[in-house]
C-alpha cells in the first residue's frame, strides 16, 4: 500500500514524527546564535548519550566519514596498527587503514562469530616494544548481527599502555551500554540513521584526551575530516564547514526524546526486543546467524535454509510493506536480517513476528506451525516487562 | 517576529516549500527499487544542469568534501599545481591542496579583484615541460562577491594540454552560465544550500573522461571521498556508503522545479536580481567592495564606510527578521554580503532594497534619500523585464 512501508533494516531505522516535522523546517544560518545554541544543547546531549566527558564531534557524512576521520586524525603513515575483522564493517576498516598505508595486523573471526578478545590480549602482550598504535574494530557488526566484547578486548588495550582505541560503534551507540570513560575507549563512531533514530548524513566522533594527542601528532593528510577544525569551532558551538543544518534540528529532537525515555530504559527496550525475535525465529523452526551470547541487539540474522532470501524479502516488502535486508556479499541471499534499533517498540516486534509467520506459511507450506512463533515473542516480552 | 525570518546570505538560501515537504517524509531503503529510481532521475537532472554529459556524482557532505574529492582523486603527491586565489575559497584551495603535499604555486589578486586570466596564460605557456598537472580556482568567490573569468582561464588550461581544470562553482552552478562541456572543464564542484535552493548536506562532483584517466592514476589516499567507489555505484543508481536519503528527496524536488524554469529563465533571473541590487546599493551611497564588470550573480558584497557592519545585520536581523552575512577574515566588519542565489525572486529584491533604506536611515540619519535606492532597482528590473 502507498505510504505504509515500515522499515525494519539495520539502517535508515524508523525516524519519529516530531523529528521528521523538523527536517521540514527552513533552514536558519549556521553562523546565527540560534544555531550556536542548538549546537549547544546537542553537544551535552552527545556527551550524555556517549557517557563520557570527552568532545563527541558532528561531521556532515555516513558513518564511513567518521571511520575515516578516527583514522586520519590519530596516525602515521606506516604505523602498526591491530584491526578485528568478523564481518563486512571489520573488513572496512582494514580497506580504510590499508588504502592510509598503515601496517595492518587482522586478527579474523569467521562471520557469524565473534572476536577472540584472548587474540588480543596475546598480540598486545607479545608487543613489549610498543609498536602497535592502535587497535580498531567494530562493536556490533551489522553485516552478522554479532556484538563484540567490546569491554574485554578495552581492557587489553588499556593494558598495552600505547594503542588507542578506536571503535565502530554505528549499530551500538544508543542500543546497549557502551561507557567509553569507564571502559577507558579513545574514539568512538556513529551515524545518525541507527539508534540515533533521525534520517543519514551526520556521522559522531568521540574522542579521548588521549586521542587529542595522538591527533597533534598524526601526520596523515585530512582537512575535510581534520578534527582539531572541528575542535576549535565546536568550543564556539560552530563547525568549521557549513553542515546538514536540517539534520541538526533533527538530531536535537530526537536526542531529546532519547534522553527522557533515558539510557537504561532504551538498552532495556533493545534488549527485550531481541530477544523476543530470537525466541521467535527459533520458535519458526529457522536458525540464528550469530553464535550464542554475542547476539547484537540492534540486528539479527537469520539463515534462510530451504528457501530463497530473496523471495522472503519480497514478500515482506510487496505484500506487507516491510523492508528487510538481504545478507552482504557472500551472504547474500543466505540469510536476511532484521534491523530492531532506533525507533522500535514491542509492537513493532509483535508486527515483524506475525508477518514473518505469514510469509513462511506462504514459502514454506506445511513446515510452520502458526502461531508459536509469536507465542515465543510473547512469552519473551511479557518475562521481561515483569522484570 | 517568530518564525518570519528570511535568509539572504550566501548559503544557506532560502528553500521552496515543495522541497521542504519531502525532507520531512520518512526515509526508505537506500538500497531499495525506489530509491534507485530517484538517483536515475536525479542524475539525469544533474547532467542537464551541469550543461554536460560527464558523470555528475553526489558526496554527503559540504561543498569542502567535494574541493576534497577533487584533489584526491586526480593528483599524485608533489604534483605541482596552478591554484587561482582572490578571496577565502581560493585560499581554501591553496590550504587544501598543501595539506596533500602538492607544490601549490599560486596566483594572486587582491580581494574584491577578479583573478588575472592573462597571468594563468603566461605561467601555462611557459610550462613547455608540462609539469602542472591542474589549475584550481574559485569561479564565484563568495568572500567577496567576485566572479571570475572562468571561460578565459579554462581556454588558457585546455591549450596547456595537460593540466585538468578543477573548479569550484558552489555558488555558480545553477546561478550563471557554465557550459561545461563546451568551455572543457573537467572537474566541477558544488553544493547544495546554493543554487540548488535546498539544505545543505550535500555536494556534488562533476568529472570529465579525462578526469577519469588522471583518477585511475591518483596515487593520494582516500576512502570515503574515493570517487571510482561513486562511480561503480551511480551505474547502479546506487551509492558506495548510506546516502543522506533526505536530501535526496529534497534534491529530486528542487531539480524538477529548476528544470521547469529552465537554465536560461534562472540565469536571466540572477542576473536582473543582482544588477537591481547593484543599482540600489550605489543610489544609496554605498560601495559595491567587487570591481566592476565582475559581481557575481549569486552574492554583494557592500562597504560600510561610515558604520559598522555588525550594526547593520543585527538591525536587519532584530527589526526585520532578514539574515545577511558579514565579511569574513579581514574584512569582517568592513563590509557585508547579501546572498542573492537560490529561490530569490524579484520581490525578495525589493524586499531587500526597502529594508536596507530603513535600516540605513536610522545607522546613517540624514544620509539616506529615502526611497532612492528602491527607484534605482525598481527601474533597473523593469529595463531588463522590457528585453
Amino acid at each position: 500500500m502507498q505510504d505504509k512501508l515500515t522499515l525494519m533494516t539495520p539502517g535508515p531505522t524508523p525516524v519519529p514524527e516530531a523529528v521528521l516535522k523538523v527536517m521540514g523546517c527552513h533552514p536558519i544560518g549556521h553562523r546565527s546564535r540560534e544555531f550556536e545554541a542548538i549546537i549547544q544543547e546537542i553537544s551535552g546531549q552527545l556527551r550524555w548519550l556517549h557517557q563520557t566527558s570527552n568532545d563527541v564531534l558532528i561531521i556532515t557524512g555516513s558513518g564511513t566519514a567518521a571511520m575515516e576521520a578516527a583514522i586520519v586524525n590519530t596516525l602515521k603513515s606506516k604505523d602498526r596498527i591491530l584491526c578485528g575483522d568478523n564481518g563486512k564493517f571489520g573488513e572496512r576498516w582494514v580497506e580504510l587503514a590499508r588504502a592510509y598505508g598503515l601496517e595492518v595486523e587482522v586478527i579474523r573471526s569467521p562471520w557469524g562469530q565473534p572476536l577472540d578478545s584472548e587474540a588480543f590480549r596475546v598480540v598486545l602482550e607479545a608487543d613489549t616494544e610498543k609498536l602497535i598504535k592502535a587497535v580498531i574494530l567494530t562493536h556490533s557488526e551489522t553485516s552478522t548481527g554479532v556484538i563484540n566484547d567490546l569491554k574485554s578486548i578495552s581492557k587489553h588495550v588499556n593494558s598495552h599502555g600505547v594503542a588507542l582505541s578506536i571503535v565502530d560503534c554505528v549499530t551500538s551507540m544508543g542500543v546497549v551500554n557502551v561507557p567509553i570513560d569507564v571502559w577507558g575507549i579513545d574514539v568512538v563512531c556513529s551515524g545518525s540513521q541507527k539508534g540515533y533514530m533521525m534520517p543519514p548524513g551526520l556521522a559522531f566522533i568521540a574522542m579521548s584526551p588521549r586521542a587529542w594527542q595522538y591527533q597533534e601528532n598524526s601526520t596523515l593528510p585530512k582537512f575535510y575530516f581534520n578534527l582539531s577544525f572541528y575542535r576549535k569551532t565546536s568550543i564556539k558551538n560552530s563547525s568549521p564547514f557549513t553542515p546538514a543544518i536540517n539534520l541538526y534540528f533533527a538530531l536535537k529532537e530526537a536526542l531529546t526524546i532519547m534522553r527522557q525515555e533515558g539510557l537504561e530504559s532504551i538498552f532495556k527496550r533493545h534488549d527485550e526486543n531481541s530477544r523476543a525475535i530470537q525466541a521467535a525465529v527459533k520458535a519458526m523452526g529457522l536458525s540464528l546467524y550469530a553464535c550464542d551470547g554475542y547476539r547484537s541487539p540492534s540486528v539479527t540474522a537469520i539463515q534462510t535454509i530451504d528457501f530463497e532470501a530473496e523471495l522472503l524479502l519480497s514478500l515482506m516488502r510487496n505484500k506487507l510493506d516491510i523492508l528487510l535486508a538481504n545478507g552482504q556479499d557472500h551472504l547474500k541471499g543466505r540469510i536476511f536480517r532484521i534491523g530492531h534499533l532506533g525507533f522500535v517498540s514491542n509492537r513493532d516486534i509483535l508486527t515483524i513476528v506475525a508477518s514473518m509467520e505469514s510469509v513462511l506459511h506462504t514459502i514454506r507450506p506445511g513446515k510452520v506451525v502458526l502461531g508459536r512463533g509469536l507465542a515465543a515473542a510473547i512469552n519473551e516480552l511479557s518475562s521481561r516487562t515483569k522484570d
